[in-house]
């Protein structure tokens, strides 16, 4: 980090060669810690390409708007998830530059329009009613500049349907698997692969499932070492922790 | 069931050609339903070949000397699961003639001495650890008569150790998975059989898989369609259920 | 199995023969496992008459079309289970060679037009609210052609109504209970049978009934041993266990 | 409660009278409420004979020793549970006049020393590991004065036991169910009995048992409307409610 | 029970005395538990005079009018719970000589036509919230034939609002507690009573209380050794055991 | 205390001197508890200013109109939680004198027109979707008569917003933190501050979070000593208790 | 704080006249933040009087040991909690200026030896079996330096025991409500005094009771407002809080 | 990986210019899918240089010495976890080239013989009892061959002693967060890097901690989106994953 500008150093120049007061200089210092974590994070984006997210559940279409005018002043890519069909249509209205993913529940920049990784992320699960959270996590992996396999409907009850892909998904870089009832893909797929793999438990099954919780609790207990668990249902996360990782490979 | 001995018939023929008084009918009568279900249970036992079965635990050496006693008089087969070192080897220096598996915790009939039918249970875990109850459903198996073959140490982490041993597997009757942590290998199997499956978690794993709990519903929740689920560590259960259908099966 | 055609060996004889590239060869063998476990799926239905078992909740009435349409070509026995009224009746005023059961919410090959085994499978609940499960177990069951008894309406608050049943109870094959609340039905019937039995618990009741959870545990800490547990509304799921296991016995 | 004395009025008048005052009566009113509940205590001992209840866990063999000894100076019937077999020794060894109960885990004034109702309380158990539990709920209904019939070892997996006894059942004025496991016997019971069924369930069983958590659940969920449930293992509570109504019903 | 007619002596009296076929004599004892206990559940009603009480919730009302039709028939006392207002409303007009109780939700024969006991059961709660369920309960006691006192409001957030009731309460001959959130009203109403009290956990409460779960568990761990529990919500269980005593006390 | 009004003294001095009957002495006294505590009561709203708090979910328009108007005629200050939109307009038509928080959902006494405390509660709060909580806490701080000062959005995640405010959330007197997920911000704050800190977690969250239970677990198990924990959502909660410690050290 | 020596003030006139060179300055201002925080921590010490509080358990004796001498040097006041006999003992031959609690399981400087607030804690436990958990709160705070009174063996199930001592407990600017299994004690307290209440649940229950969560959560859904949570046998964290508010209100 | 060595390629042309019988063929492909997977474990091994891990709890003294022989005869890197002190002695007094670390309960080849990568993983715990955890971590990390470094006793009470180390934990590729009590340590690194983050719970704490579940909850939803979460006290699933992404990133 030696290219960084050093804004205290300028600070006590100026003070030195009385440009400052030592008031103002003190004004400045009391917000040296908010100013220092504030460029921390701008580096961070920058070097990563990591959007600012929004989660669309529970703001309102005029808070959204707001937002992202806010957003795309800095040129920003963005990234909303969790947003319904009505707020979709209304923000795409107003901003026809985004595109919006209907099944992932995403609002977004162009994902045609994202420069996007050589090395890509396998994204695995189970049957369709985990769809949805597969694809935020698609989406969510793409629009922060990575590139993604999509391997949909390989659940372990006819596992052969796995095998038949599991080449390919053993040449990407970090799996994200998405499944729900008893989540038992995530231990398959982690014995089979060599890279790092994200568990997304989603809320489908019934009765005992506990919406969810007893997938996340049977992820947890993976007898696979190489795997690690996210929040029932988010694939954001799994997405967001899939594109760190390709990204640092790829910058290095 | 026409060949049945029809006790009241006969009571009622006796109270009417006065060979029974009355008093003496209603008497009897008053114990009908128990004598009923008394005759019933050792019907069932005969035609079934299902032994007496005694949970050691929380039983005394005393006790459970007594009990047997009770059982060889009747020349019952013994099987007695759930018991300690300490209890067993008393119990065999009473009894020579009975076996103790140290394994299974399990003291009974010396199983080469039972006659056992051609088909057999698939009897398939995942761990060194699930050993003891693995083996205290093949175990219970057999002592009932019915032959197994044992699948062990074929968790999904290394899941082409399964694959080599899958067409025998197929060729059981019945298949008994027992596995602790995420339990994923009752699915796994399940969608690679086409005979009932019964999945016996274990209290395996540590931290969130609250003593087996974790298994328990996971299991439940199996997105493959023939299995059914027993209680934690309930070997038992599993191999009396597979014993069953075999007998049952073979008996046709 | 010893009359399977041997696809590997016709394989190995071509590429001797010359009648088959080395590249052609290897293009078929990466497929091997795919082929394998589909040939075996095929495999399984031809014997034991298993239909494909579509679960309806969350399909809309398009999917549901389509993939009817594609089952009937290949003749298969079609069985919807889970779908409401409205995508029920769409679908039967567009294939009027199905029927419509309103209780289990199933769509399904008319079970008249199914045979069936000459053994039956015992199906018993409690109370008039587990209907709708209790006939998505018995139309399962007899969609995979087993027979089925119902003896409904024989919970343990009035006991006398189980007994006046028990016999024809006992002659199946095997039982489903299912039950709500504290699930006692479930002891109850395996104490008198000698078949396997399976637990269905469902979600009816209030309060500390936790939507079905303390039925699951309670029917899972059964005190009599001949007893397996499904999911919570699992009604399919026992039907599915209890035919295959009625299927073997007949077939052998 | 006509006859009671009114201390309020006494006082008044006395200092209406000048025989009091003012000073003194302000003193005495208060205390009046603690007076008062002291003296209602007092007063249900005297008319329903329930004596002082000890929990003997947690406490020291001095400590009891010394609770005993205030006790008996005001001639008090004395019950202590929960205590173990070396805190028992040496209590009886000081008060020989005491006897220990060693299954039920109690000390007490001899049974035979107190005199008992005409009806009785019906106390039923499932297996010998309840008996501790249903030893305690015995020993507390037959120190409060009240008589009590077992009926041990009438479990639901072989239910013609238990209906070899129903009619004795029948005719005791309250019944306690002590079951481990899913706690079945509660709900079979209380549809045959017309009378108030208090149910406790116990710590017995593994795994999904969760240390009679499960069992607790199913009771509370019982399709049989006229039981009340009871803590896991609380014996005396049982026995305490049972005892109050049969007292009610002889004292009327 | 001596009274009691004996269908058995007079059947053997028959055979002996060839008025009765033994065919016909079997016939009639195969049925022998079914009429017995059918016999019994008559002469429950007769003697304690408690109706049939119908679960209004998920029976339509077709089938809510055929119930009562049959109940009628017989002259039963009509007492159907958890009925919604639309249901309600469409009884009432088809059988305009039932009523109506909005806050309980309950139709029933109308309370003043029903005689009650002299002795009455107290009914205490502590919040308007829990109405519903305190009326449940009163309602059933009443259409029971018992007679009730009502004590609402009294919470023990402002305790002395119990305390200028509590010698009305004490009077009463059982007491049933309802009361949502941390359930402390049944501890403290349990000190201050000497009859039996019976604890009804309502759903009332938000966050942490789980919907009653809270108030159920604290209500099981009471302090006060005469309490009892009923399911979150359970009014009618409450008022039903409460009535059992009272009548029992007062049939003395 | 010693300026207190001594009714008692009163009472029986009147008595004495025969200007009050003994029976109305009587009547008086009978009433003792409930008058003490009711001047108890109004006693504490008096020295603390604490207004009556009206919960208003679950009551009618009616309900709440009828209250307020008994509240106003003592000159009372009004507080509603939890009204929702329809009823907040209904009342606010009826009682123009009185202002709706749309945030808060809370109708009460306006803000502007109660004398406030010169030391404040320090507020804060993670994100925006926890905001009615936050503003539930403020609004009844406020009305309660005790300044506060918002500090919103400071979710650990970006922790240097947290610190930019942290000398003036130090100088309040007490800390109230809002927060869901996983309630870091609890123990970050606790850390920094040297006042006590009431802890709400809200049912902000997905997933695992439960609703607000793992919230509530999370801030109960905090590493910082100076916490406690209030319900989930219970922002009211917080501020009352918050009000009463300011008012305490204001009063001294 | 305007007494506050200001450090960076001074550092800027130092590097304005040249007392400071840049690059120094710059490194103490990197650490600014630490230097900060730990002067706040000292600062909060000496101004509350707050002792360095040590976890005792999982500490080594000796690790205990080195602790101590390093906070005797600095004449800190000591506080170790969770100790057990033998290491106490060993501590206190070591240092034998401390003083033992053997019920509280705490080793601290003598009581005696700590001047102490005018105002006092009111400190309140139900039974017997809580004294460890209500000690532990009694002498944290008074090692706090805050005067305590204290309540003991005042339980809900015989409430005139608390009435007798409610006026001091009234008395106290704090409460701290020790209690087990159902926790009522805390909600009757609450509803009795006007000073802010921390409830402590206690592991003291069986069955139901969970260890204590069972508490927690009742004492967390308390019907009265001014009661705030700690963890569960957090009698320290209970007597940490009380004794910042007492000291707060004394010293302004 | 056009590297590598086709063994189908090589069989079929041994069939084709018959040094193959077809026989032969087919068993050795028969053995395909074992084969096959077996050989990319060793492949995954070589490239990544993963040892073989050997779960130490549960296996005896005479098993582990048995394991460790096999992989050293083929030079195996070896990592044994959760041995306890006498185990861990006796292995080392048989292979004194192993090294046993105390605090990790880890035997494995000694940490500098191996070669490590260039980047660190950071490894930030919060308290000194979970360093077992830590340890677990931090040693298998290095035993695969990446740098570590540690970063103890930073837990968030004292917040500034983190910021203290944030540029080098900043610094690291990716970091492992081990923490216990309310896990917000994971939250607040994870607002300050810009790399994956693991969480891994400890089940330090006591009360509603709940053995660690409550601190895996918290973990899980962390409001902080670049984390995700491993089971309770899985210090080594933190590292294996840790190594992995440092390994990948240096091997690119």
């Amino acid at each position: 980090m030696t290219e960084k500008h050093d804004p205290i150093e300028s600070l006590l120049k100026a003070v030195k060669h009385n440009t400052l007061s030592i008031d103002e200089a003190k004004q400045q210092l009391s917000h040296y810690d908010e100013l220092g974590f504030a460029k921390i994070d701008l580096h961070r984006k920058k070097r990563q390409g990591f959007p600012e997210v929004i989660f669309g559940e529970g703001k309102t279409k005029a808070q959204l708007i707001k937002i992202i005018e806010s957003l795309l002043k800095h040129n920003e890519i963005i990234l909303i998830t969790r947003i319904d069909k009505s707020k979709a249509n209304a923000i795409i209205a107003h901003y026809p530059q985004l595109e919006y993913h209907t099944i992932a529940n995403i609002v977004c920049t162009p994902i045609d329009s994202i420069e996007k990784t050589e090395h890509y992320a396998s994204i695995i699960c189970a049957g369709t009613s985990d769809l949805p959270i597969a694809e935020e996590a698609a989406i969510t992996t793409e629009v922060m500049g990575v590139s993604v396999q999509r391997f949909y409907d390989v659940g372990v009850s006819g596992i052969h349907r796995l095998f038949a892909h599991i080449e390919a998904i053993r040449k990407g870089k970090v799996s994200i698997v998405i499944a729900g009832m008893e989540g038992a893909l995530s231990s398959v797929v982690s014995g089979l692969v060599d890279h790092p793999l994200y568990s997304v438990p989603t809320s489908i099954g019934y009765g005992a499932n506990l919406e969810g919780v007893t997938t996340l609790l049977a992820m947890i207990n993976s007898c696979a070492p190489g795997t690690s668990v996210l929040n029932i249902d988010n694939g954001f996360g799994g997405g967001y922790n899939a594109a760190m990782i390709v990204k640092m490979i790829e910058s290095h």
